[in-house]
């Protein structure tokens, strides 16, 4: 039922760049990961036209022809002209795609991910061996996108890619905080558009089991709140996944971590059961029993089910944090001890890790675990995912165990994409030797989820990981972090067009805090905060699984784009401070002192009126001072006038002040601020 | 795997406000929609704290506690103060539910929906008879929650609440662009937060037939593009309802708007079958064959299997706009109306409903249809929602058939949220009898999806629905439009921190239009623009399913809370044009014109660049002299000055341009503007 329309006859759709015409070449490329190698042909450009057509020839998987549909749709959506819907039989088109075969039927660690793309003025190419080598390529197509006064065209290039590392992952903790199935989902087509093909799916920890067990249901019936997959969601994320090149590798917590098995299950602790979830954080004392055949054979039953729903080859059982004080307490976990002649706790999860690994393998599957498995009782295939840092990592690849970095990838540290971007999981710097950094299977980007949920999970993660994500897959020798940051706007921006909220969430935030959709004051006045630390806030403010999540630090969001351009402007007018080139860093940096600073008396009338707003009282007050000094060290700075003793003595007291935990937020300014407190005469 | 943290004692969270406290009063409320009764109680407000505890007595059904959890976690939310995550099973508390009964199995047309809600300074309690009632009287405690500068308060109220209408629908049109299911059920949170009661899922149409048929699996197969719901969605979609106290009315159109079914099963065509899915918009000409038994014997078959996946009493046939040529034409349907005595195509389609109502009938259903189908062959109890407009709907009343109104509610007509607001299923100025008022059910809101996908349908749908939907609760004699802008505003923030992204779609397609994250030029600069509607659109631009939706004009949302604002501040300059009580009207509108009209040099280099921006060129060359305009006006009016002929020749001449068609947008101020310029001597 609509309009009364007279159906108007089917019209061509209006061809927005004639094919033949001449198009201008773009400026400059934003492939992000970067590619091996890339040939670019200047002065011309293939321009993008609403009549395409597109031939897939080769392998025609439907995952092929879906990851295509997909990113013509997106194609579509960025040029705004209409693009095929589906793929016909041609065997060729403008744009080809030759995929020599579909890949294995579980993506595997050693598939092939090369893909080679051509852009020539006949049209577009994409070689690939494998489905997910292609699937990377429409990536990089997608990415050379450029807008035009003539229309939107993709320019001449030849590019030949392979990543340098086969495992880059993102593990996402939803046992903390439980995160719905389309929060997941909306993550890995992120995670897919900078070529990630690993989600590490943490399911299990003592504030919640997340993952549906038809053998024993009180699992999530008492372990989870009612917030779990069902194994038909999880068999959904693992097809979603494997739709766009990524592995899904489920972790099962043990025997630490495991609050909620025991308390679905007491039967397996070692010591008394918790009575209920646990709602504080930090860790925990319980764990399962290492010493009964009752666990192990729980444990059979419970990886057996499991594996039919993961199909990976790798299943991740936890295995950190299990300080276990019962084992050193309970008499007959202590004679067992003793009769097997364990010493200490070490080795009796030693012998918790030889059984678990047991149960595996007769699973043909192999099992990874945190630093604590490394443990030389086991054999070489288990892989060490490393949370302790790049020497444990060493170690274990010198002893020759498999490992993945993820030390230095903690987004709840909050640290700027540019520290993420430098940490190598095998430096240039390496003491191993070739062989032994064959060892280092790659990264994996942690989001532990304490404090974090729905609202705010996105804009933790993103656009960060897309940084980390050329970590792991371009030489190591790509390491220019501004030319890093000045690709991570527009992919950024083409996240939040796939789905990811991490651009939003702040201003959506922000007007929950206002009461008010008119929010340019509280808007301009957060971009001078970030987030503090996990560890930070929670010394700050005693966090649980009930803490709400709607405060002003879970609004802002951690290295907003403002601090790189802050960072940069600031150290143009060091370089040169009495330079007149100098003018449009000086006037950058004035105009964001400026309007941050005229936004406190509007901020300070909401901070009276809503009580969630109370927190961040403190640095407001501070930020006027803040915003005064540095107008008058540029002022000092530009004229080359020395600073008296007492301002140079009032600028390291607001500094110190500053640069004290307050708010549970901190200052985006403070790095560039302190430099140009210190550059002042 | 965490932190090294020292587990933390627990320690007990920090009140906000104590219990015993003196709370502030709240100014006024922003209850919407407004129940029936309110006392309030002067002086005094319920300080909500954080030790809040919670009682259910009664009946104490999943569902119940479900929807009582959910309301907790959004005070929870809102106040930043934790609230309880289980019900315990006191018998009182400071929130006490008193719930007499769950309710029907299947939520019924005459389900009880009345609750009453008391908040005194010993606390919160709610009756109601049945669930439902008590769903509406959680979602007005969440509306009473009131920031003071002591902490987050209830005032002190009496309310006893119960709707006019019984059917308070909204319709979402899935088949000309498919909504994930996510997008539907952040669509049912928003429905159940202000009250409404009728989910109408329009799941067939030319464009794509979105429901699983195992009987008849090429409807989706062929029919779908790929993009359908299971039955386990449509499951899912009816269960998630129903917890929110929403019916779900399914429509299969019938016998025209049928081109997906007929791809999939060309044997039930009146000609030529179509050799697609329809791109093309507007009315089509293909319709099912009604003169054949198999025919009915495939609807027999579909509509059962439909009824074990739609508990809901009615199902809804379409049924309009089927010129159906062929049954004009074709010799075997001539010389079957012929045998039956059917003069024409609506006699014809009235005998079609009617075999269609017997299946029905056996099924235990009762038909909806639109106005086509309102016809004396068929009985009384068939229900006839009229987009035809109040006429219509009044005649079939007369004539004894019941009607849901949705002529004034159609959201793609761009209309403001005060038209739709002022509509009234039965209008002051009625001619119905008593008796006949009766049978009008209610209204229903509808959302046509020729011009929408899932990044924007939450912007067309909300928040003007909110005020349509107090139109079908409140009582005839609410018409304040200002006092409902006054709490639309609130409620549309609410709205946003249930899911729905109708605040935040405007700024993602802005960001993506700009290819930037600084867009503060250009969402200054789209303040001033609102789609067009959806016929004006359909003129100017030849659009079909095929179209990208990523334009300027996708990315603006109709009726803008500037909108209302420009308009209450020209009317407070006109209502007192010299007096120094205009002054801050005066502000408010001159810093308008002077912001937007800054914003256009910006915004021309940003069109040059981007192809999708190029087609609002014309408005911004428009925008800049419109603004200059309004400053002039606003001057020569406040000044008390005469304008040159020469002045209002030109300004005559800018006004027409402006109100021609261009750009697929219009200007938000032309209503204001207008007045302005004539209230100039």
């Amino acid at each position: 039922m609509t309009k009364r329309l007279v159906a108007a006859a089917a019209t061509v759709l209006a061809v927005a760049a004639s094919q033949t015409a001449a198009a201008q070449q773009p400026a400059s490329l934003v492939l992000l990961p970067k590619p091996r190698t890339v040939q670019l042909a200047p002065g011309a450009a293939y321009p993008v036209h609403s009549g395409l057509t597109v031939a897939l020839a080769g392998a025609r998987s439907a995952r092929m022809q879906a990851a295509l549909l997909r990113a013509l749709k997106r194609m579509e959506d960025t040029t705004g002209l209409p693009m095929p819907r589906a793929i016909g039989s041609a065997t060729s088109g403008n744009l080809t795609l030759n995929v020599a075969a579909d890949g294995e039927p579980v993506q595997g660690i050693e598939e092939d991910e090369s893909y080679r793309l051509a852009v020539t003025a006949a049209g577009v190419t994409l070689t690939a061996p494998t489905t997910v080598g292609a699937i990377h390529g429409l990536e990089s197509l997608v990415q050379l996108l450029q807008a035009t006064p003539q229309g939107y065209v993709l320019p001449l290039v030849s590019i030949d890619d392979s990543p340098r590392f086969r495992w880059r992952g993102l593990m996402i903790d939803c046992g903390r905080h439980f995160e719905p199935l389309d929060v997941l989902k909306r993550n890995i087509d992120a995670m897919a558009a900078v070529k990630l093909n690993v989600f590490h799916w943490h399911l299990t920890e003592d504030q919640g089991f997340r993952i549906e067990s038809k053998l024993y249901p009180k699992l999530t019936e008492l372990g989870s709140d009612g917030k779990f997959y069902t194994q038909d969601d999880a068999r959904e994320l693992v097809r979603y996944a494997r739709e766009r090149g990524i592995r899904v590798v489920p972790e099962f917590e043990m025997p630490g971590h495991s609050a909620a098995w025991l308390v679905a299950y007491p039967e397996l602790n070692s010591g008394t059961a918790p009575d209920g979830i646990r709602r504080e954080f930090g860790v925990s004392d319980v764990a399962l029993d290492p010493t009964r055949e009752a666990t192990y054979q729980f444990l059979t039953r419970f990886l057996t089910e499991m594996s039919g729903i993961f199909p990976d080859a790798y299943i991740h059982i936890g295995g950190d944090e299990t300080p276990a004080p019962d084992w050193k307490k309970n008499p007959r976990i202590i004679s067992f001890m003793q009769a097997h002649n364990l010493h200490d706790n070490e080795a009796l999860q030693a012998y918790f890790n030889t059984r678990i690994l047991a149960i595996l393998t007769k699973l043909h599957r192999r099992m990874v675990g945190w630093d604590e498995i490394f443990n030389p009782a086991l054999p070489k295939d288990v892989v060490v995912q490393s949370w302790r840092g790049e020497a444990s990592l060493a170690k274990g690849a010198q002893q020759g165990y498999q490992g993945v970095l993820s030390a230095p990838y903690y987004l709840d540290g909050m640290r700027p994409a540019g520290v993420h971007y430098l940490a190598d999981p095998v430096p240039p710097d390496t003491t191993l030797t070739p062989e032994q950094q064959k060892l280092i299977l790659g990264g994996e980007v942690c989001m532990w989820a304490e404090h974090l949920d729905q609202r705010t999970i996105d804009s933790r993660i993103w656009p960060r990981t897309a940084a980390i994500a050329e970590r792991f897959w371009s030489a190591q020798d790509v390491r220019d972090v501004d030319d890093m940051y000045r690709r991570l706007q527009p992919v950024s921006l083409e996240l939040e067009s796939l789905g990811v909220k991490h651009l939003s969430s702040e201003d959506a935030g922000l007007r929950s805090l206002a009461d008010s959709t008119q929010i340019d004051a509280l808007r301009t006045f957060a971009q001078a905060f970030e987030p503090v630390s996990f560890s930070e806030r929670y010394q700050q403010q005693h966090t649980s699984q009930l803490t709400p999540l709607t405060g002003f630090v879970d609004a802002v969001v951690p290295d907003p784009p403002i601090k790189h351009r802050l960072a940069l402007a600031m150290d143009a007018v060091l370089a040169a401070p009495a330079s007149a080139e100098s003018a449009a860093s000086y006037a950058m940096l004035r105009d964001f002192f400026h309007q941050t600073s005229a936004t406190a008396p509007a901020v300070q009338k909401m901070i009276v009126q809503e009580p969630r707003l109370q927190p961040v009282e403190s640095r407001t007050t501070q930020l006027d001072p803040l915003c005064q000094l540095a107008l008058q060290a540029l002022a000092l700075l530009q004229a080359d006038k020395k600073a008296t003793p007492e301002w140079r003595a009032n600028a390291g007291t607001l500094l110190a002040e500053a640069n004290k935990s307050s708010g549970i937020v901190r200052f985006t300014f403070m790095e560039p601020l302190t430099k140009l407190v210190q550059a002042v005469r």
